[in-house]
């Protein structure tokens, strides 16, 4: 099923079921109030959702309206837990080499997740809101699961099992504030602002044979100021599957119902070409670009974002129809949302 | 007003209120469940739970019963965000003194912060479930504080005002695990098990003249298997004010009501005694223990803590009573709780 969560002026909106092909949407208030709810209490309450969807999704459901993904908060406005992998090694080696800096040894065996801030998330269409244009605003195109409780010493496999919902994230990075933030050694403080998500959280069994052990085999495609910049396998070059993801965070605590684990930004390995490296499915953030750019010019040529400019996330099932609605977001000063 | 969780089974407990003294207790049912409403809608709910406390404290409360801090859970069991701070820099300076590391230039200016993880607190009667003694098992004494909504970028004054509630914390550390993370630049996630809080949260009124600018100038009690270890004075060397760590928060994004902020390990710089380094007031924290034996004999000889040791923290007010309560924990194996 799909789900999300309506603007009404509350800090946790209203839950509404959405339609598979996006089309129509209907509140559960009868069921469930806010998603929380949901998570909390996942197995009463998502097979009523479930029902609601199949009803929905017959043309049966008699309240249904015309979704609209602009009126949506994040799919869980607020969370809380938000922690933040680094799965796909290649962007994570890109970032190093282009900075001339080794890559740790066990980069391959230790996942890099960094906890981030959810107190305060944006909806898909909401603006990010950045003090000044010189932090060197950046997005990231990414993945996201939900989770149900998972406890302290759970394997990757049961870990897996955790996994209640998928949906696309932004991770907005200000790039100039990473590096004395990184040197710090105590993670992402003032370089993570908001994180913003997709209008639609959905079940796995929603991505039938794309959703693998913990892996989502789809396109994330990024297309900054209406230029596609990014068409990024999400499948394969996930070196962590999310179980691995929420078992690294389950060693030494449990981890509760409603917490959002992320993939990281989606990014594919180069190949050579003509004796010269190339990246063919583009980037999903700035960052990786510019570390592109590094490798093969000595010097990035990209500029980060701009107020004003807009960046538009979205996965396109093999049916052709976006899976999460799209992440569609304009760069503003304080004081201009 | 002094605020309490009473365990019922459910994720986020039953509201009380507490007397003065600790003594008493009555359920806030009538005006609110749980702490996160009181905090989403502080105006309006808090005077109503003030005229509660204000009865309870003069035995006018009708259904009053005695306070049970054992039936305490976390006064928020899980909360939006938790992000602890250093701001007591002679426990910096001593754990990088002793590993011979240089203190960061910018260590005056710029808080170091991190963020943990807030899915799943422990109430001050939990034990702490470690999976291996290995990990060394230390205890971190804190006062922590809790806040409403506070915008971005929000000076350090204005931060201030959005303190709502104020409370001591257990920051649990994994001392072993902890230079492999700091070396990853990303943070505390398996260094950082599930942090404890004290059994009451105060409004910072209820501190009287000890609450002065952001600071609680009262003396931090720390007690190791029934040895007083620590008598640190947490007002004059809090460096960074809470509302300073706020406003650090705060630079880059909103801080949303229900946000707890910890001023970590509370600690005191040495006096030189006969040409010897010597920390009359103790330790917060086995780690600064060991430092001060490193400096003191070149090598540390106190071990972390082993399974069925005790910790408890408390902070006695000017009149001899005890504020917030006791953390009282006991460290155990899994499946030992």
């Amino acid at each position: 099923m799909k789900l999300a969560t309506y603007k009404d002026g509350s800090r946790d909106g209203q839950l509404v079921v959405v339609s598979r092909d996006l089309s129509t949407a209907h509140y559960a208030t009868g069921i469930a109030h806010r998603l929380q709810q949901v998570l909390d209490d996942w197995n009463f309450l998502a097979p009523q959702l479930q029902d609601l969807y199949e009803q929905l999704n017959a043309g049966r459901a008699r309240h249904a309206f015309p979704f609209d993904p602009a009126r949506c908060m994040a799919p869980l406005p607020r969370a809380y837990q938000w922690a933040d992998g680094s799965a796909y090694l290649n962007h994570v080696e890109l970032v190093r080499k282009a900075r001339g800096a080794e890559v740790p040894e066990n980069l391959r065996t230790d996942p890099l997740i960094y906890q981030g801030a959810s107190d305060d998330f944006l909806g898909p269409c909401d603006d990010v809101v950045v003090p000044s244009e010189a932090m060197g605003i950046d997005f990231e195109a990414e993945i996201a699961v939900i989770t149900g409780d998972v406890r302290m010493g759970a394997s990757p496999e049961q870990a897996l099992d955790g996994i209640r919902l998928v949906m696309l994230a932004n991770d907005v990075s200000l790039r100039n504030l990473i590096p004395a933030e990184l040197a710090k050694g105590f993670g992402f403080v003032q370089s993570k602002p908001a994180t913003a998500f997709s209008p639609v959280a959905v079940t796995p069994d929603e991505l039938g044979d794309a959703w693998q052990h913990g892996r989502v085999h789809l396109t994330l495609q990024s297309t900054w100021n209406g230029r596609r910049v990014g068409l990024c396998d999400a499948g394969p070059d996930m070196h962590f599957h999310f179980g691995q993801l929420i078992a690294h965070l389950a060693t030494t605590r449990h981890v509760r119902a409603g917490s959002i684990v992320g993939s990281g930004t989606v990014s594919n390995p180069p190949v050579e070409h003509k004796g010269r490296l190339d990246w063919p499915k583009g980037y999903g953030c700035i960052a990786e670009k510019r570390c592109m750019e590094t490798l093969q010019d000595g010097q990035p040529s990209t500029d980060y974002m701009r107020y004003g400019d807009t960046i538009r996330i979205e996965m396109k099932g093999r049916d052709g129809q976006s899976v999460f609605g799209a992440i569609d977001q304009t760069i503003v000063a304080p004081g201009g949302e």
